[in-house]
């Protein structure tokens, strides 16, 4: 199981538009420090699954078929914002898996185009192609899941955004299936009372309970970059902060990013 | 005043994801026939003018502080789609003038972010800059603004998108006032019922009724290229299906299409 990160920030991305601060001043000079809309890529085989919406050129980053299905974590704008334009093409229908929410996102439901929206429940594991994949609650405004992709006989993989820490259920869960890498989503640098999202902290603890061979932090803000460039923090070495276009191959055994 | 037309296309745009038709072929092989969301720019003076947020690069397009307002014709996604990711800037808020619609779109009322929206009422004129701005109900599925541009003393400039005909007030306002430029919806080719837009037909009544010296068709679908590209209707002089890009100036006593 190959993953990429195709976006790794979190609603607005870096640079955010408008601002001069050094994260933001960096980004707009190298743009591999640039992050868009949260989003990753999950390949397996021949398989291939978007995970959320909301990069806004969708519909020229892939082929007609050439996605299995789209999995949404949520119907914020920020993770679906690129299916406004991608509904409206043409050819077979796009599977897109997403949390129980009667209120979808504007008129996403109403005019559904070529996308066909496919409600799932909470820990009712669901194939594709040869992936086993678990969605699981999270702590957010809206129903919001986590992804758990299970290959026959690989190492599992976790993707965990937006949440503000984890359900005890969620956390129970992943305890006892121990996947071997974790993406999670790390809004804000440390803060008091982080809303929606987690902080660098709670970030760092949701991992810690989970216990996964290597993480990744995801959904970066400008204000975590800019922390992290005043502050340079230390992490544990199987943690690293995601960058877009990030690849990652699970394969028995070995955790290898694949941007070392 | 000048008009820069920076997207022509109905939703989906022009190539459609996933279409093999020959216009579409035609736009991935030469991309000055692409049509991205229709929008234009307004610049009279130093000031700057955004009709519509459906481009998906607006962040990327316009640096912070260039533009002095950014007017909705109506709440679609393919008007509107652009803003969900530039109200996350920062920097001076961007006001908004908008149709009365209680429903914005997604959550662009309660996060409005930099943005500044602000319900304009129909035939009650308001400026900006050196430019008279006067709201016209559209006849449409969502409470829909076409808007017109009176620099002083110089050629007024109508903009009429989404719409399917002419309200009778707003014809009787725009043939008292003749625009000298005018640009409308034409969605569709010859058709029975068009929805929600205007046809190639019903396009050409609505010039004719109002009477400008120049004019161009907008909010162009696949299906009208195609149907172009097959049969080459003919056009009166005065009349251009509009090109993304396509650049007029309008100055007093002439009207020169930049394009030509
Ligand atoms: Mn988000
Ligand atoms: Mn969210
Ligand atoms: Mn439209
Ligand atoms: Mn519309
Ligand atoms: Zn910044
Ligand atoms: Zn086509």
């Amino acid at each position: 199981m190959r993953i990429t990160f195709l976006g790794t920030g979190a609603a607005g991305g870096v640079p955010l538009f408008g601002c001069e601060c050094a994260a933001c001043a960096n980004a707009k000079k190298y743009s591999v420090f640039s992050r868009e809309p949260c989003s990753a890529l999950i390949e397996s085989g021949a398989n291939r699954i978007l995970i959320d919406g909301g990069l806004m050129d969708l519909h020229k980053r892939f082929a007609p078929g050439e996605l299995d299905a789209i999995l949404l974590t949520h119907f914020h704008p920020d993770h679906v914002q690129g299916l406004f334009h991608l509904r409206w093409g043409k050819g077979p229908s796009i599977p897109v898996l997403i949390p129980p929410d009667p209120d979808g996102c504007a008129d996403l439901f109403r005019h559904p185009g070529m996308l066909d929206f496919s409600p799932q429940e909470a820990f009712t594991a669901f194939e594709i192609g040869p992936l086993k994949v678990t969605p699981v609650p999270l702590i957010h405004s809206k129903p919001t899941f986590g992804y758990v992709f299970e290959p026959a006989g690989g190492p599992a993989f976790a993707y965990l955004t937006d949440t503000r820490g984890l359900p005890r259920e969620t956390r129970d869960f992943l305890q006892t299936m121990k996947p071997e890498g974790l993406a999670i989503d790390c809004s804000f640098p440390p803060s008091n009372q982080p809303k929606g999202h987690n902080d660098w902290a709670l970030a760092l603890d949701c991992i810690k309970a989970v216990g996964p061979a290597r993480a990744w932090l995801i959904h970066i803000s400008h204000d975590l970059d800019n922390w992290r460039l005043s502050t340079n923090p230390e992490l544990p070495a199987h943690i690293r902060v995601a960058q877009d276009g990030d690849r990652v191959d699970l394969t028995p055994g070995t955790v290898k990013p694949g941007h070392e």
